[in-house]
């Protein structure tokens, strides 16, 4: 990927930008490493099978604020997060370790929590805890989670196995996650000095679940292994569709075009997005954290997500040459560039 | 293991304390979790081959000091903590993932010296950089590092497999990061305010580099399998001599015997000992950070380390039956128990 050669600053960089910097100065050279950096997960050859590893790092401040966020819920999400990224590889999560940095804050009982919501996702995906590293720290919680799981060879999927033509499918609603966020946020900002109002999250429990409890769609990778149907290419919706459409695209060596309308979004999502005058296909285009699967099939697989009941599959576009570009189809029906204002972690 | 069962602090609790609480909540379900919490590395079976899998979280302030470590000799010493414990259990390492938090006093420049120690520690030790995560951090650095090795099954080693009567080894000296690292931290009070001024590290190499940028010792594990040693329990000594014999004794459900005369200190351990009038055995007992390996044998294979040439290994004492107690025999003579004095991380 291109990357500004000179840049002076983390800011320039941002984060997709360094990490394309990483991988351009790393190489592998074990016979098992099947997979480096650059995908939802890496890919270890493991005997017959495939195992995929992926972690992810969360800081207090930073991904997520202990005022709103129960720990019991924060262990949970911690966990989902990165089972997610498994699914988006097409393998099933086996072992987890998991690092906490905390300082001297919390209690026993705070960690009892936390570590509540941890086993909570495990046993509900089937993850083994395995292992992990405790410390103080000297600001705030950090918590560090490794996932591995584990597929036949040929059933892992990549981001650049996607053709022109086939559809682009998301296995859910997006931009709840972010409203429920924004909620969140502003109650936070209106309840500051009155600690006896209570929040008004009334008609708000949808969007609220969907960002602070999120479920990783393990149900949609049975799915496609029932009707027989293996993406051509897969994500999970992290940072916001077009973040991650870009991905694909750019892995695949692709464009895509996409359908504004076909975006699925959820009536309380869309409520609360009136009521803060903010479109809710932006909140779905950018917002993230939905941990929706975002993959393509090719157009002959389509009909047999008809075949037997099972979780709705949005088709809401489809891939195209490279020179057509990124495009998004408006309801008005013209047509706009698809631009990742996703988490630009560093330029803040 | 016993714990407080109605510890109201972490500080109470301590590190091991806590973890022994986590591990004493978690099961494990999946067929491929052949080891959990406890040991150096989780195992997982892989096909007709194990894997190893352990983290560590460094956190600045806690972990490290960038006044004095740099951030190449950092990503060095991180990514080598991790291997050591992959070696711990009679592994290789394979792969690794790297994630790190930063908050925006880093520049570009200083991330690439931190990756160039990195990838310098992984081209050595022949393990590949995977994957891991990017993130804003708001303050200092966070990194964490989860390494994945590789062994046949009858090849690796638990800390619980020691018999009595075994011969207690160790890889090399011991005591010398602790030393080292009061160096720095002497240097560092006294050249506050003093900008100009050279610290005074002459004669100290040694003790600065154990600290600095250890070795993990792929060498012994290479010379335990060209002479067909394999030990009954090891571990990589990261919190002390004491702490590290004791887990062994505690998982092995056995005592053991340790001669203060026979602890490796090197003489510049002991030099910058004299200086600061500290008792250089305390620091091979509790200093840690040494990362040597601390191993136990069958009596009948010590004679096969003089049978070829390797590296010098320093037999310390023996196992015994658990009603005898965790004992070192002083230079007079006289015992005393073994305490783990290594880190509290929630004491402080």
């Amino acid at each position: 990927m291109e990357q500004p050669k000179n840049a002076a600053s983390l800011a320039d960089l941002g984060e997709f930008g360094l990490i394309d910097r990483i991988a351009g100065q790393t190489q592998t050279h074990n016979q098992s490493t099947i997979r480096g950096i650059g995908d939802d997960a890496a890919v270890i050859c493991a005997g017959g099978r495939h195992q995929v590893v992926t972690t992810d790092l969360l800081l207090e401040g930073i991904h997520f604020d202990l005022t709103y966020c129960p720990l019991k819920h924060l262990g949970y999400k911690a966990v989902a997060v990165n089972l997610s990224d498994v699914y988006a590889m097409n393998a099933r999560p086996r072992q987890i370790t998991v690092s906490i940095g905390v300082s001297a804050k919390f209690t026993l009982k705070a960690i009892d929590e936390l570590y509540e919501g941890i086993r909570l996702a495990c046993e509900r995906y089937g993850a083994d805890l395995v292992g992990g590293d405790t410390s103080t720290s000297l600001t705030g919680l950090t918590i560090s989670i490794t996932a591995i799981g584990e597929a036949e060879p040929d059933r892992i999927v990549y981001r650049n196995g996607a053709r022109p033509n086939d559809i682009i499918c998301v296995s859910g609603d997006l931009g709840a996650a972010y409203m429920g966020l924004q909620l969140l946020e502003r109650e936070k900002r209106v309840l500051k000095g009155n600690a006896f109002e209570r929040p008004a999250f009334d008609g708000y429990d949808y969007i609220l679940e969907r960002q602070l409890k999120p479920e990783p769609r393990a149900d949609v990778i049975d799915f496609l292994e029932k009707i027989d149907v293996r993406p051509t290419a897969m994500m999970d919706v992290s940072d916001g569709l077009s973040s991650e459409l870009l991905h694909i695209c750019h892995s695949s060596g692709l464009g895509c075009r996409v359908y504004e309308e076909k975006i699925p979004i959820d009536h309380v999502t869309r409520n609360m997005a009136d009521e803060i005058n903010f479109n809710p296909v932006v909140a779905a285009l950018n917002g993230g954290e939905d941990y929706e699967l975002l993959f393509t099939i090719a157009q002959a697989d389509y009909q047999k997500f008809q075949s037997i009941p099972g979780p709705n599959i949005y088709a809401i576009g489809y891939m195209t040459e490279a020179d057509k570009g990124c495009r998004l189809i408006t309801q008005g029906g013209s047509e706009a560039d698809l631009v990742a204002q996703g988490w630009k972690a560093f330029a803040q």
